[in-house]
């Protein structure tokens, strides 16, 4: 089986090619991973043979040379970040949108061009984004798609268009809702979410974090582990369970900052905790009033898939899998 | 003011611009309305001056030029229609998700190019395509888009199109999604819909109908005079009411088939309703099956749009509108 990860020099698209490389993706005897971004993504040693592939996904030539590739399973991580497509209008669409649709289509031309034979596997990485208040208590798995960001309707239409090319039987493709990942390994970035990594991460390491909202906000998690472990059980499960609903909301954990913080506390101690300086950031605040607090993931659920339980949890998995490296 | 309707020469176009030339359309002083359709749309006099304008939307050249029109109030009601969009993959795409794109784009560009004053109304015909089963009893506001053709998909991605670029202020618009249109006028096509005017229009004017699907089967309908009602109503209201969410269920009348016949035997009689001949199609009653049924349109009707209250009010409509050309 050969596979394929596009933004797999991401940090999610490592901890999934990790996965993969040892031995634990369930996935029957991956040849070669194919590792696609913009940037060289690091190679793992492993199971399979990796190769390094570079280019833009905007570019539809590029587009058609991955799909000739004709990757048994597809994950497809690469996106214009939320940020970015807020400010960049037209590169949002051009690349979230319109430079996935001319993979989709060349994909559909190689399943035409092989007499239907050729069906890849598509896991797509949509978002949380695709929702937008006002909210219930918890989103369920019927609630509608009202993105308020471009990217959130972006990923919204991906949805789209991937469930009609699987329900016409030219790929078989699923879409996977990540929670907002935490705790990311790595340097605080300027999205707007970072913090909710970086007031566990820097005082775990040492160093102060400010902490820009006020401690009860509420939000929703899960660690890097079960993000690649979303995508890889995704990838070896029968896609027809899913019916013509091929977008799923996966589970994680609801909890407020000062949940988090409780749980930092109970894992690192007082001192560890007293770094985390609250410094309400108005703008901050605003943007993360419109996301996203608990779900209710009952198809995802029943359908297999499986998050931390608690916020410790998932403070113990940065711990085990990236603070060594730290 | 100056109006574009896109798909002018349709029945709802014509619906459309008969309302807006007879003075009924509540909007201002129009002074100029462009009727473009890929065949040349039958003019209507009355309060302005009206131009043909041919050509095909899946064409980006005249999209842009379409778009140099800079019309005030914006009509898009044109799209390969369902059944074709589900037979001919690409030509559905194209035309109703990229053509459209294309001139949502370039009339970003004059919004841009005029410093941001140009900003067009744009109403765009969406359809109860968007929903797929299973659904609760009554399709409420907050239901998800789980549409089950290429058409409901396209309809579904434009939704999110014109919402992201009316949040952006690139224009205003709102998606309207319109019931089953009955009584249409006219002669029977292929639609598989066919048959929930063709059993009330064929017998009325003294010819047998083939009623394909069990008496029991439910639909949700509005007559022609509300779909150019609600789109002229869309035209002149208010669209920052709708806050994020610009894509709303119109209202309209959930019966029975049977509901349907007695109502025409109320207003018609014995002899007339003796024309309806029972003949099941299983293919018919198979795509009917996946159709709504029902919904709690609250959002609509709290923002003025209405629609008839009883089939037969539905029936009387086309009694009054078009039986007498027939």
């Amino acid at each position: 089986m050969r596979v394929l990860i596009m933004g797999a020099a991401g940090m999610v698209g490592q901890k999934l090619l990790n996965r993969i490389q040892t031995g634990q993706s369930g996935l029957d005897a991956v040849s070669k991973i194919y590792l696609h971004d913009m940037v060289p993504a690091n190679q793992i040693a492993g199971v399979a043979e990796s190769e390094v592939l570079v280019g833009n996904i905007a570019d539809s030539q590029e587009m058609q040379k991955l799909a000739d590739l004709k990757a048994d399973v597809i994950f497809h991580l690469a996106s214009v970040v939320s940020g970015e497509a807020e400010t960049n209008f037209e590169k949002g669409w051009q690349v979230n949108m319109a430079g996935t649709w001319a993979f989709l289509e060349a994909l559909r031309g190689h399943h035409e061009a092989s007499q239907q034979s050729y069906r890849p596997k598509v896991i797509f990485t949509s978002s949380i984004a695709v929702f937008g208040a006002p909210f219930p208590d918890k989103i369920y798995d019927e609630f509608l798609n009202a993105p308020q960001t471009s990217y959130g309707a972006q990923k919204a239409v991906l949805e789209l268009l991937i469930s009609d090319y699987s329900r016409k039987g030219f790929m078989d493709g699923i879409s996977i809702r990540l929670p907002t990942i935490c705790v990311r390994p790595g340097k605080p970035n300027l999205a707007a979410s970072s913090f909710f990594s970086g007031i566990i991460r820097e005082p775990l390491n040492g160093v102060e974090a400010i902490l820009p909202v006020s401690d009860d906000v509420r939000h929703w998690h899960a660690s890097p582990r079960s993000a690649a472990r979303f995508l890889t059980h995704a990838a070896q499960m029968d896609l027809s369970q899913l019916g013509s609903r091929r977008a799923l909301s996966m589970p994680g954990v609801s909890c407020t900052v000062a949940e988090q913080i409780e749980a930092l506390r109970k894992i690192a101690g007082n001192d560890v905790v007293r770094l985390i300086k609250p410094q309400l950031d108005d703008h901050i605040v605003s943007i993360v009033a419109g996301w996203p607090r608990n779900f209710d993931t009952e198809r995802a659920l029943s359908l297999g898939f499986e998050s931390e339980k608690s916020f410790e949890e998932i403070i113990q998995i940065y711990l085990d899998d990236d603070l060594p490296k730290a």
